[in-house]
């Protein structure tokens, strides 16, 4: 209530919560809705939760948490250019800081199944933020007044700019805080694991059969090599996200908005993230399509397709114990069967190989998705913002316990290993270059055929005497230096 | 056999629930765990959720109420078969009935991601259920006495093939109580419009341009044989999931389980649930693949790809209100913009066609781990499980959202509808088999070009006469009669 | 021409093939087209062929062939009608006749990627019968006359219902004459391996870790199992291809056709085909959806998961030869290595997994394309056909080939398999019944610990006698009866 | 170097082709086979024509195009090194040349479902160059004598690296040569027809409902914006594949390869093709994945989920032309309609959007694939280098005809463009701001319900004079200035 000296309601420092039971009356342009009295939403969010309660995927919290950076950068952006009043601009603000911190997530309670360009969640922020600004300042929940869920918190922003908005911010700060740190430790961890093996000779595989030998390192840096690869792609994907729809308003063009909006605001998210964002250069792109999102999802299925290779290789290379190949002793954290005592079973693998196939999947309906725009509006956002963060979070946290739980206590048997190489007849390899392709594979097609040894065919071919043999067989002279090859 | 004095534990009607706080020490082959001393689970449990807990995606419930039954049916033919004493059985039974019935469900708190067997999720439930009935048999939380997790609850089963059983059965009883009625209500709700419109001519359209007019009941038909169909499929589909996995124990050779147990737990499980399932004619097949799964998925997806044809077929027709097709009149649940005010959009369509585009990209990602077992197991139970009973659950909640909040109140723009056949130049073709194609050709592209009228322009060719053209020209005896074309 | 006694052209029986040299016009209702002289089509294949020449793509032969099936049905149900004299009928069916065959394929050269109802794949087949049919009634080429492409070969069509209709002819035929026989002959030749080798008892693979033992017939069986089940959906998945969209038209009304065409064509083309075709009970699915069609890919899928997991676990097992699993020998077809001499690798198996790879890929494709139909047609009909006869092709001739040089010629390693069998230390698995879970768990992982053999370790444990050992421990017992499981 | 009496064979100038009949023997390490006499290839190519003819797919001549360059680079770089005498690198260099020039493709028939490693295409390109060579020098075909096509041909190389290198030539040089010149073409015709109806207002349009205004041009210039992107993201993808694999030979520890061998022959290849191709950085990487060619693909199905939107609005635009959308007029190519006489349908865009489909299919194979390496070889690369070059194919060929014969020749409709503006209820938006959002959602509600003129709702209203509405409502002075946003 404003006093004497003030013409304007005070705001007041109350904490959140609303104590009240019951229903309350909310109302917007199509008549009265009743909404639990206990929740900061208004009329819109109610009869989204009447008509889209489909399934349990709920709208990220990652999106409104980032639709409170939206709203706060507006409304800073609105009070600098007089439109909003400080008082009302600081209530919303302070609103805004409780969602981004995640402690009005409680009144989010949205499904991703609703309208095509999030507008219901959008309006869900708008009346939250609302309502919590009238409290803050006096008023009386549900009147709309004197902050405004359309003509305050909505100032100059549609769902059609601000939730592609909050879609980018969402995601370039899920990726830089748990993504890519996640991703990046696990490549160090195996690139640590590498550097210690570097000169553990071990049989080569391809096609599946024994090939010629090179280290247990240089395989592990090869992994690390495709995760190094993968983050860099996934950090370049941003370069799209970093670029904002905000300021386009209904169709790009920016209606309602005044000069200027555009860049201030983004000049302004970038300011309260500390990351590079701009605002878009072409407003009908950016909110007619959904490109930029649908490369980033491209680049999380990137580090997908990397990890089922690792993953795979991993379980593979400790299949056994005495029957498998065996040159890996994954850590056993857990009993294997309920039937079969003492099985120990490469799990980490097998759910980081599950996660890959789940994220290759979510981006295909993600570029399936972003195919469907249509004239001024892709509306397909929340279904590509849903995957894009579930796709990046399964990837984080499996990253996070492949690495703690079975990469970082992976061991390797050494004997196995010599013993491959030692039986490996593929060592034929190197005489190639002195006695040729044909005679170096009449010889190791003879040691298979008989049984022998590589050495006992070499000799008994006449193409190399023992003396040759034991100069030119050495695996450890077959691995070279490093991993760029020769 | 117990005698008439009593040498085991009496089962008590005790309530669900441990009055305890803290931890609660459990054990398995690999030691002492902790884990909160108000729930039923054990070891393996706790060491799941230490290394799996990876995003937000639990093991849906449905699969936990289906491995009730699963555990009751293997406790009766035990106990049948003399295996497992019937006071053992029936406390099993107990608490099998109380998991099937959802009471257990806040004690099944797995991930998605664990091992690819399920095992974990296995355990979940023979630890619950074993500690739940050493409650009811008055023993000692932890203590796997009087009746074991192994021993006892999984008694003739593996995770290898009680897993794979208790998908089945989740997957067809979802399918069956949720997602075929709920298609087929829209199935219904559509024919019910389609029989009220059957007369009402509207102008045709392929390749989104004017073609040869149909009734908007005949169209509305279309779609209804779309969804019967996928009805249909998804109802045959079930032909594979009716075959259980159960009896083939750890690899398929039923190792472990005694004789007969496949064919009578499945007719346990047949009885049960009333539906016809049997043991799968070849267990190897039944635990080193999941075809079945994969088919059932594809089942799905094709209601999808008929949703989507649906929903954006309704959405097309209700475009504008002025800028648009307008032929249909979709109800206005919501306001549709929070920029542009009177706007109403086709949300419960955008919902549908998401929902759609989500169930094909999770039924590649079945099909991709579908093709991933080997030998004895295919390891991606766990995603694929998930995958199937996600889209079923959006499916029928969305075609349920979708029928009560858009189809049932849907009209038609009568007066739009008529201005369209009245302009339709394509009911030129018509004339074609009196006058001949390229005569027919010539009068359509004269009246486009000149923005005359196909009668002015039919006189003008000189090919027809006005008597002619008015007795041919009759939309309504183009639309010919019914549904199944001439 | 005709004479005294007839007033129609008499049909000569002049041999396929044009002797002439340079351009020929043609025209239709938009104009003249030069077309080269020595072909049979016409002004609107030559307009396809200018405007979409893209990639390398041609419509698939057997849509034409299958076309030429659909004109000669309609050309036989029209002159039965008396709308279409017989001697025109006669010309046209002796014209569609050879398309049948294939001997006019030189004149069907458009590409995939046209107009998406196929529109000038009809034409470029009404044009040639139609030239065809007029040169052999002496008439003059590009006149139309006295048999026009729309007005006599397309009488009673259109392609909306043509097109769909010669897809489900070609598509069904493939299927039965290569697909069908082709994975059934794969299959029996799995089956008669297993058979031979149903009681070599093998080490069980579950998670690639050592599990209980089954035979390696066993374990074969189960790959026929899966290609059985497969062989089975595609056949299920046929009988919605048996539902023809002809005598729907141009949206399904079946205008311009006359009264029981539709039946009596389907009936004519069941004739024809000796198979179950009929008329689609709804023509405006038939023509507004290829629903149809994405399940029969959806079950050309089902056959490459199968296929998939089969050649993968094949090529597994015949890893090494002295560093991998070892216990398959396949047949060496070639040098595996251009640098390692000696090296044999699993190229069917190899070529059998990436032909898997493209048709989940392909499905992908046709279920996004069968989504995207909008009103009376889906237009992505070209793209859907030619995806499903290249997975179909691709399918039989790999299934044929990798039946032929490696499934067949595939042997077994007794002694690496019998060696498998001694170390495995899940035998203990049939330990638990007797001395329970726990105890038997630990028994494995002291052997595996100590390096010890399983015996030693059992015994070590005291909870077992020797006898006992012996008694319980036998791997041949273990592996039950057939392929049901216990 | 030979001096005067020379001790080695001298090159002649003879033209392409061997003048014989019937077969000639040749051999490998496995013995005997018999080839066409008139083909250069030898016994490998032979026998992978015996086992591999799969379908219709051959491998992509830029393979072998591509191939030319790395037999090239290597023979250049051997003979430098001292390795391989003058006279014998200048045989292969000139046989390679042929290779680059196309004018062997004739003797490249190899499949696409072959080896995985694409061992028998390097061996047929081997094979060919060798024979090729011997004819030039005089000796006998089949003689593998004096070049050898593994010794002397293959020298340094294996498959394992010299495919990969060869992948990554070949999508290099179609991107370069083909692709991005036809994107880059497409975008600027969009552009400047954008630039030419930059100041036509017309009714913008969200979830395909009625918008706010925007220009003609603003619509078009997000089309091209979109365009634009996806170039970028193509010519970005490049950057993976500048990194070649040759130098690593079999498993990327360059053994047989000299020293200094992966940098020069790297080096070579940029200066052969006039392109920044570098060594990869690690070896094991490159040939252990195909993560780069996993990401240039996702760039290509990026152009195509751009391409899928811009072709769908365009055709939905041009929707009419008397019942549809009608604001654009795309050029008529053809005849519609076989049926429906005058009918023009928008086929350019139907075949952009089947392109587009099937390269989002493609793409996920891609994936598929690229995920399914395993130890130190991905041995999928044929199914990876054939999707991604016929991708590559198909998008820059249909980019070519939807510009050619679609978008240049495309026009607008004035009238009806006006008259959806003067009709759009959503101008009411600019009120918003003035009046409150309720007020004008009223409004606009009101003139929907009543069918009167949004001016005549607003007056009705009071919330605004006659004079005030025809300042704020002005159609052309909502779209703001150019395409930022405001």
């Amino acid at each position: 209530m404003p006093d004497a000296t003030q013409d304007h309601p005070v705001m007041k420092d109350l904490p959140i919560g609303i104590d009240a039971a019951g229903m309350r009356e909310e109302f917007d342009s199509m008549g009265q809705v009743a909404v639990p009295a206990d929740k900061y939403w208004g009329a819109q969010t109610q009869r989204s939760l009447q008509h889209f309660s489909i399934g349990h995927d709920h709208m990220p919290k990652e999106v409104y948490h980032a639709y409170g950076i939206v709203k706060k950068a507006a409304a800073l952006v609105n009070r600098e250019a007089g439109r909003l009043p400080a008082w009302k601009a600081d209530a919303i603000v302070r609103a805004a800081d409780e969602a981004i911190s995640g402690k009005l997530d409680d009144h989010f309670p949205l499904f991703v199944w609703q309208t095509g360009s999030g507008t219901q969640s959008n309006m869900n922020v708008n009346e939250v933020l609302s309502n919590r600004a009238i409290q803050l300042l006096g008023g009386t929940l549900g009147s709309q007044h004197p902050v405004g869920p359309n003509d305050d918190v909505n100032m100059g922003q549609s769902s059609n700019d601000s939730f592609p908005t909050a879609m980018h911010v969402a995601a370039v700060t899920l990726i830089d805080e748990r993504l890519v740190p996640e991703l990046a430790k696990l490549a160090a961890t195996i690139e640590r694991k590498a550097a210690g093996w570097m000169d553990v000779v071990k049989v080569g595989r391809t096609h599946l059969e024994d090939a010629t030998p090179l280290s247990v390192g240089q395989e592990w840096s090869g992994w690390a090599a495709q995760l190094r690869a993968a983050v860099a792609e996934i950090e370049r994907s941003r370069e799209g996200l970093y670029e904002l729809a905000l300021g386009g308003t209904a169709v790009g063009t920016g209606l309602n908005a005044p000069q200027g909006f555009s860049k201030n605001v983004a000049a302004r998210i970038a300011e309260l993230t500390g990351r590079p964002f701009v605002t878009a250069p072409n407003k009908f792109m950016a909110q007619g399509s959904l490109d930029a999102m649908v490369r980033a999802s491209a680049a999380l299925r990137g580090a997908a397709v990397a990890l089922m290779k690792i993953a795979n290789d991993m379980r593979w290379l400790a299949s056994g114990p005495r029957c498998g190949l065996g040159e890996l002793k994954l850590p056993a954290n857990e009993p294997g069967s309920s039937i079969m005592p003492g099985k120990v079973n490469p799990t980490q693998c097998e759910a980081m190989v599950m996660i890959a196939i789940q994220v290759i999947g979510e981006d295909t309906a993600v570029a399936f998705a972003g195919s469907q725009g249509n004239f001024e509006l892709n509306a397909m956002r929340p279904i590509i913002i849903n995957n894009v963060l579930h796709s990046a979070t399964i990837l984080a946290d499996g990253a996070e316990k492949f690495r703690t739980y079975s990469v970082e206590g992976t061991d390797i048997d050494r004997d196995r290993i010599g013993g491959y190489v030692a039986n490996n007849l593929m060592l034929v390899t190197a005489l190639s270059p002195v006695i040729g392709y044909q005679n170096a594979a009449h010889i190791a097609e003879d040691a298979q055929a008989t049984g022998s040894t590589l050495k006992a065919a070499a000799l008994k071919s006449g193409h190399v005497t023992e003396a040759e043999y034991d100069e030119i067989i050495v695996p450890r002279s077959m691995i070279g230096e490093g991993v760029a090859g020769a």
